[in-house]
């Protein structure tokens, strides 16, 4: 059986201009393959209207789940929430049940719940909203796209929120074998095995440790049994 | 003046599954604002060759280049060339310079050039080398798609080679200020800054640190007497 889709989408400048290492999209991917949830595209855009528009739309028409990161707090360049209700032609405005989140938030902590900070109760009439533990500022969902922030520890905490909501597919499995040979001593017989096991997923990734190389090769799929079959011949083949 | 554009398209299931952390795109992002050539979308694609051809055609035809990660080495997942010259229409075959180029290494080293790694001298007819002086299977250029290695040494040793073809554009400029204050109440003066300098790129990148919100204010753009102007406002709406 497949699995369910999903892609990602990274919004942001500060990726794009090598500022900030990303590090949602490797939480995000580890999370959906844990879950059995096929991630098959990242796209990282800056924070420009038309770009994100565009690949919202492409995303969640060509996958089953899109998750994004960033471009949801209370400063002029956070621009997604109006994005992605223009994506979906849906209305925005500041919404009373997240308005009363943020209201009380600040109300706690007595601060003030400026225009600024009122911006980020602008949510999609038709969005759900997603819970946000750390920062109360929620993220959203629209049809098939989760809106999460950029800052780690609200995005992992955001798809924490979402993840129950998700259906998962059947866990990946893997197993790992280090080859301490270049790849191009290892590819012919690693090709035949690919070959014969056609329903699993056998990726070679080459490394150079100390002016040596070599590769892990990592076997993936659904079926422990077949799995085990695929590393007892890749064994057999490249015995230590 | 408008610098040129770039766009980067990251090739492999290691990073889809979470398996690996990428590094060649911050290491990329880098690379291009020094050189004044403006990263405005990365995509990320599992070893397909469909979502590969596409991705190439659709960022080839948006930007003025694309830089390529992944997918060039002797393995039967190894599929990057023989998509590009799809992309592109191209014939494709072992090709006589990379040929000899490799066979003068692995004589070299004693190693046979085998049917796997003599797949590493599959290059389009239209393509222009790229050089590797890490591990010499090289890289290639096909119109304005610059193909290169996933392996970051070799990713990093191949763009070194391309930099001098590149028509680069003014540096991109930028000067930081962090304020310990909530978004909330940076967003106002902020925005109004944004507003008077239009010229330049003013992003606010929040943070958390031991409880306590704060964030990185980055101002960026080509003209440092605006920079400078620009942070002289922004100091004076917060001062410390």
């Amino acid at each position: 059986m497949q699995n369910p889709t999903a892609a990602m989408l990274v919004i942001g400048d500060e990726i794009l201009s090598g500022r900030t290492r990303d590090a949602n999209m490797y939480h995000l991917a580890g999370q959906l393959t844990e879950h059995g949830i096929d991630l098959r595209e990242v796209r990282v855009v800056s924070d420009d209207a038309a770009a994100i528009v565009s690949a919202v739309q492409a995303l969640s028409a060509a996958y089953d789940s899109v998750f994004t990161s960033g471009g949801i707090g209370p400063t002029h360049d956070d621009i997604t929430a109006d994005c992605i209700a223009a994506a979906f032609s849906d209305h925005i405005d500041v919404r009373d049940d997240a308005r009363a989140l943020l209201q009380a938030h600040y109300d706690r902590n007595g601060q003030e719940l400026n225009d600024a900070r009122l911006r980020m109760a602008r949510i999609p009439d038709s969005a759900t909203l997603i819970d946000n533990p750390v920062s109360v500022a929620p993220g959203f969902t629209v049809q098939n796209v989760h809106v999460m922030a950029g800052v780690p520890s609200v995005f992992q905490a955001m798809f924490t929120s979402v993840l129950p909501t998700l259906t998962g597919g059947a866990p990946l499995l893997s197993q790992t074998l280090r080859i301490d040979l270049g790849e191009g001593d290892i590819a012919g017989p690693l090709g035949a095995l690919a070959d014969d096991f056609a329903d699993l997923s056998i990726g070679s990734y080459p490394f150079q440790k100390d002016g040596k190389y070599g590769a892990n090769i990592v076997i993936r799929g659904q079926d422990s049994a077949r799995i085990d079959a695929a590393m007892v011949r890749l064994k057999a083949a490249f015995p230590v």
